[in-house]
């Protein structure tokens, strides 16, 4: 009987070609496919991704679906995944790069892209003063001090329905449209010198994120005023914005199903 | 004129086969020296590092020495270097797995391993129940529960002056003495769920750290009883002792030249 599943997923970005599989390239979704293939005994697996996450980008909640004919409970599987992604039974030094968090049947017709509601991002800066040798893939260093007020007041322009043309990268393929919603956009402290963005929206343009990161980043460091976010969202052109921030410290957080959840 | 100078390094070791160079390997010595000679004009420098740290250990304070005749100040020295180690002056992502933390100038006959009087280590376990994919080169994860008191009960017995031949990797070139004295031991609450182990000595035997940390965790999960540690130091074999802990969870955190400093 056709089962459709349900997969949360946590990887490390570092040593992957991002989410989308590509011939003789290790990819995120080539590794939990050639996994579920061996384990469900399914010869080929295709999982659908909430988002196609580029090469060096984290996810702490990536979701995907994937439908077939198999045996094995559940439980189970998501054991027999976790124990081949960290390197077999055998490894005491056991933690792999992916980690299957969870993983549950859904209804027939349920799929992780077409069904997602929106998403959150997080986005880590590490603002010590001191370079960190130790975080350089898992965050983007500033060293110089950020200042989080300018920060959020540039932020509070970006919340809302806009087109948001200036923040995909150019040379993206064309879109129906470049108007997204960004419903909640956080500057908050981390722990220790690290600042968060918390960027949740219903959709994201390619780069967005980390171009807005890179604009708020030039805002907290009072090379733009925050006042001038209005004015580079209106132009609509990339080259107003701030730099594209680094894949290292954009992680995707969550993903969600239900609208209520967008709303915090 | 010759000058002498001593040079406190913090690295990654992760992308490294070590401290010591070896040709046409990627060495934190080598990586040094090959910056070093750029900035200085010397044609081949060679450093004295105060501990030859295995591939994939980490330092938070290594140091080393060497001397040359050489013009360029040692504060642009140090900005030379670490502005090459990350990358050069257009790399916005500029953190580099080398780090100069400080240079300076020291009386000529000073040398960075010779006058050492003792160092400090930090093992840094992760004991999260949940396996965290972003740390597995920069701790050792261990999702069972520790039991800290018992470690530092186990601990106790390691503190002193013992042979410690029990506590060095079979194979190891033969010593003079395997005699050696460890001033403090300390197992710590580290931030979030990690656990440090910090030990200072004068000295330590091949794998010494890792070995006495394998075996604090079997005490810690309850495999070995703490004061089973009293017989393994005095029956001087390996066989006894536990597991060695992997590289990525250690830390050469300081060099101690001053004797008064290794009481902490």
């Amino acid at each position: 009987m056709m089962r459709n599943i349900l997969l949360t997923i946590q990887y490390d970005g570092r040593d992957f070609k991002g989410w989308q599989r590509q011939e003789g390239t290790r990819t995120v979704q080539g590794r939990v496919e050639e996994a579920l293939s061996k384990f469900t005994g399914i010869p080929e697996v295709t999982i659908n991704g909430a988002s196609r996450t580029d090469a060096g980008v984290h996810a702490l909640g990536q979701t995907a679906t994937f439908s077939g004919d198999f045996g094995i409970p559940l439980e189970n599987l998501k054991d027999a995944l976790n124990n081949y992604f960290s390197g077999g039974k055998n490894n005491m030094f056991a933690v792999g790069d992916v980690y299957i968090k969870d993983i549950k049947e859904v209804p027939p017709d349920f799929h992780a892209r077409f069904d997602c509601k929106g998403k959150t991002y997080r986005y880590i800066i590490d603002n010590s003063k001191t370079p960190n040798p130790f975080r350089r893939d898992y965050t983007y260093q500033v060293t110089r001090p950020l200042d989080m007020e300018r920060m959020r007041k540039a932020a509070s322009f970006i919340v809302g329905t806009h087109d948001f043309k200036c923040f995909e990268s150019a040379g993206s393929i064309p879109r129906e449209t470049t108007v997204r919603t960004v419903y909640r956009l956080e500057v908050k402290k981390g722990s220790g010198n690290d600042i968060y963005l918390e960027i949740t929206g219903d959709g994201f343009l390619y780069n967005m994120v980390r171009i807005i990161t890179g604009t708020l980043i030039d805002v907290g460091l009072k090379k733009k005023e925050p006042e001038e976010v209005k004015d580079i969202i209106e132009k609509r052109s990339r080259s107003n914005a701030g730099f594209t921030a680094p894949a290292s410290g954009l992680y995707l957080k969550e993903v969600y199903y239900r609208e209520e959840k967008l709303y915090g």
